[in-house]
């Protein structure tokens, strides 16, 4: 399957891309606004992978050209770049493809990083209702910590959770995530489910802040 | 140390009165509004124990009178009775306690569990504005499956997360809750982070829901 990572340049985007280049066959590619970033990101990953023994092609585009190539396209770029990231790839998104949206709403504020979703009631809920209405849209990948994800020799052992209204779509990024190792995907159920998973984000941070030795923090349900 | 568990013939007060008395040596009584009914489940949870060899005594008071003897009172009501258990127990509180909060805003909706909290942000920090203000609060077990606790023979192997702006009573919860086994407690912050921990627990249900297999659900983070 072709992926396409928009704001693949970013660390979120660099971390499934680097994952999914190195632990499943599927062909990634890199999106960006800037076209020769997008381009000098993904040599960038080539290299990486390279220095790990294997010889993969990874390219990059413009976010619509990327996102006019892929069957996923996921949306890892930050919350406030969501809305003009889905308008400049509209016309490349159709009903057999799939959007994939990580993206969660946190404030860093003198207490502790909050979720502060926008008035939609979760970033997932804004993409869903920015894509044309036939585009399927999953949430996933919103928990974890994009560093740890980049770091090739970094076990996981967490899950991430998906929501989406799409039984088909949901199942098409469930083995998209299972492929990568180390990460176990639990359905969290509709797409109306997302607030609660997008909320776990600062959770996450806060607690990496609070307690020695725990950073890069993921999560088991168990 | 003495606990009261406010509440405590509710599931969460079960599931913490039969773990503290079973792993530790801390000693446990039982509130109520009704003090026969918090007498008839002391009985009950005597019985359980005795039936697992431990001979301890656990007594059963109304709420006020439990709260009066305790050095750790633990609010184990649902989030509608937290005002107005506080209200009854107010005269019993002092600086020298430490009042204890697992209640959550949860709503099912008919898309899954959602998290509502009241005005004041968190239900902990609900409690936190009801009580007298010298009385140090720690929001803690917000996210613990009462079944499961409640069930002696399960594992835990979990984490619960307590916040609290007063140092010294969360390290004497982190102690508390350290004394169950397989419980780990973790540094939440202070309570104005109790908001995203709090709807850890509908998001919990909503994956019990979805993923065979998976019930009475709690998290680890790693």
């Amino acid at each position: 399957m072709r992926i396409a990572l928009l704001g693949g340049t970013g660390d979120i985007g660099e971390g499934l891309a680097l994952r999914w280049a190195y632990h499943t066959d599927h062909e990634v590619i890199i999106g960006s606004r800037d076209p020769d970033k997008a381009r000098a990101k993904a040599d960038e990953y080539e290299t990486e992978l390279s220095s790990r023994g294997l010889d993969v092609k990874v390219n990059g585009f413009t976010n619509a050209m990327a996102a006019d190539r892929a069957t996923v396209v996921v949306l890892a770029v930050p919350p406030y770049h969501v809305s003009d990231t889905i308008e400049a790839v509209s016309d490349s998104l159709s009903e057999d493809d799939v959007l994939v949206t990580p993206a969660t709403g946190i404030k860093r504020e003198e207490d502790g990083f909050h979720y502060h979703p926008p008035k939609a009631g979760s970033v997932t809920a804004l993409v869903a209702d920015a894509v044309p209405d036939n585009v399927p849209v999953v949430g996933a990948f919103h928990n974890l910590a994009a560093g740890r994800l980049a770091d090739l020799d970094a076990d996981l052992g967490i899950d991430t959770l998906l929501v989406a209204d799409d039984p088909d779509a949901k199942e098409t990024v469930r083995l998209l995530a299972e492929g990568i190792e180390g990460l176990r995907a639990l359905d969290g159920g509709g797409l109306a489910n997302a607030a609660e998973i997008e909320a776990l984000t600062p959770l996450l941070i806060n607690i990496a802040q609070h307690n020695d030795g725990l950073h890069d923090l993921g999560v088991r349900f168990r």
